[in-house]
């Protein structure tokens, strides 16, 4: 079989955004469909490839990158050598994201091409994965937070994310560029949702790299342990090692990270040989499928646990390959009061994700992804003619 | 799809051994097949799993574990979930061996019902490798060693590898239990090979872990690296990892370890961050195509060659989805003056590793591992009936 083309169709859906507490009005952004055909017309599909999971269209400019030299390297070659394509587009240093959508557009193709689910080539592990629900940065006051938690434990989560305040002052509501953090404000919010959902809700944090100093993100840690909370995510930047090194040494709270460092395996085992890792964590856009299947192996040997970041088919598609032992959560979200997450995007008949009362999520079963695409919008909305 | 049934199938075969200088004359020993079978007819295959690669029949203990528990672990559950059993091997403590042999069997048996070679489940990388010739150790005199290096070189080989001398006394020709090595010889030994096929072959040493002290291992090593050796494989026990620490630290020829040592990839793992592995090495028998694999991730991601031990389909299946700058080469033999290596076994219709004269060996890309199997041949000569 030989790949004969790759397309990536941009189409427009609504979006209903939510930022600094607030829904916002509905606005109309840009999906993507990456196909990649074969000479004996299997085809491979991925949606997205540009920020948040599978929800984010990519940008003109990285379409082109996909449409130009990565199809070049592609045609005429078998859809089934992917091995050969990762190493070939980590060398040629193409963006992370886009080399990513290649993978995962090709893992679909074979899971389609054969008839199974991408979990069923890997190798599969289970058929449903503990969830929880990750909120949206900014959702309000410690008391909006805590109302929350107990409305998603009540629809079953058994575990909560929160991500607290970033340049936004929870005091006035108002955006705050100049103070990436409130840490005050980060812990009298976990303090409001353990005292809300009590002392067996699994809770975690994550910051998500915006303490700036090795104190306050000391500081937050020390009060998650005597929260109880589950882990510790991504409290400084990523850019240096050594404080998560002494972070990790210096807190018993699971340290989570990194969570958005580039660089893929690469980057990460050096954290976990560093000790700067308690926990890892990988997304399918920082090296596709192949990237995090490899990521799961080391972390296995290491007796690490790998958190896969972001919601999503294809983050499914893996934790349907792994073990609970080693990547344990499927992440949920982002959620928050008034957010609609279990409509599906009108391009698709399902979410890949609806979760039962036990608070789990089971494993797309269709062929390839687990995509139920509706063709008859994506026709009906292509922005390209 | 559901496993029905796991058989393991005994038969006989004729062996030549060569062993300290001499081939020996033709036994007869017992070579085993096992078999998945499912409910659609789908099935896989697997010869050997003990011992070295797929050449060496299993024991009747051997044999009563998979068609025991193994069996009763995998009938009803569906061949494609070998991620599930993988985990549940390893915590159930199974033979490394044996959980390599269900792991292997599902991998030949999910490739055969797509039609596809092994490689390209798991993501193709190359379709030919480099290939090594590797000695059967105590083979003569250092001036054997050397003529048998030069006409593998005239077959084409590039990279020669050397067993040396173990039990063995190579100035009497005797058996030796009591002295396990001879250090003065192999470094003859060494001296002889390089000598005879000049500077540019690439030569390796692989003493398999008889040096019994840190010192002889160390001078042996200076020795190698004066003689422009590539690798120097496991010269001391692998069971305590510090010397190894030291050794590497104190050589400049890369240490390739632990060979044997069990535990696939956590072992491994281990090593390397330990910096005790300058490169790791793991065989299809400890943990099979999964766990090879696996380790394949690992040693990339550290930027640490992984090499694969021993010969056989599963390695080239292996190899032909790993990068060649991660796992470079292929061990072709156990080779020896008078071994005949190039006829397949009267089971098989051809061998896995015909080399050309560039010194390559092509993946196998019939469906599954690439047997081509001579059933008339297994069943007059099966031995359970």
């Amino acid at each position: 079989m030989k790949v004969t083309d790759l397309q990536v169709i941009p189409f427009s859906i609504p979006r209903k955004a939510f930022r600094n507490g607030k829904c916002l009005e509905a606005t109309t952004v840009t999906q993507t469909l990456t196909k990649i055909l074969t000479d004996q017309g299997a085809e491979g599909y991925y949606f997205g490839g540009h920020g948040h999971g599978d929800q984010d269209g990519m940008t003109a400019d990285q379409i082109n990158v996909l449409t130009g030299r990565l199809k070049q390297m592609l045609v005429g070659h078998d859809p089934f050598d992917r091995e050969k394509f990762w190493h070939w587009m980590w060398v040629a240093n193409i963006p992370e994201n886009l080399l990513s959508v290649v993978d995962m557009t090709l893992w679909d193709l074979q899971a389609r091409a054969f008839g199974v689910p991408v979990h069923k080539l890997l190798g599969g592990c289970r058929e449903r994965v503990r969830a929880y629900g990750s909120t949206f940065p900014n959702m309000g006051s410690p008391e909006d937070y805590a109302a929350h938690a107990l409305a998603c434990k009540a629809e079953g989560y058994t575990h909560y994310k929160i991500h607290p305040y970033y340049f936004w002052d929870p005091e006035t509501g108002q955006s705050d560029p100049g103070r990436p953090s409130h840490i005050e404000w980060d812990i009298r919010c976990c303090q409001a949702v353990r005292d809300a959902v009590g002392d067996h809700m699994v809770l975690s944090f994550d910051p998500w790299g915006t303490y700036r100093t090795y104190e306050d993100a000391f500081i937050v840690g020390r009060e998650l342990e005597r929260l109880g909370f589950y882990w510790y995510e991504h409290p400084m930047n990523e850019y240096r090692v050594g404080p998560y090194e002494k972070l990790a040494r210096e807190l018993t709270i699971p340290i989570l990270s990194p969570e958005i460092a580039a660089g893929s395996i690469y980057t990460r085992f050096d954290w976990i040989a560093r000790g700067a890792s308690d926990m890892t964590r990988i997304d399918i856009l920082r090296g596709g499928i192949t990237g995090c299947i490899k990521m799961a192996a080391i972390a296995e040997a290491a007796g690490v646990k790998c958190e896969m970041h972001m919601a999503g088919f294809a983050n499914l598609q893996i934790l349907g390959a792994t073990s609970e032992d080693v990547c344990t959560y499927y992440e949920r979200g982002l959620l928050a009061p008034g957010v609609d997450y279990d409509t599906p995007q009108p391009y698709l008949e399902e979410i890949c994700d609806p979760m039962d009362k036990a608070g789990y999520v089971t494993v797309p079963t269709e062929p390839g992804m687990g995509y139920k695409i509706n063709w008859d919008y994506i026709e009906a909305h292509r922005i390209d003619r």
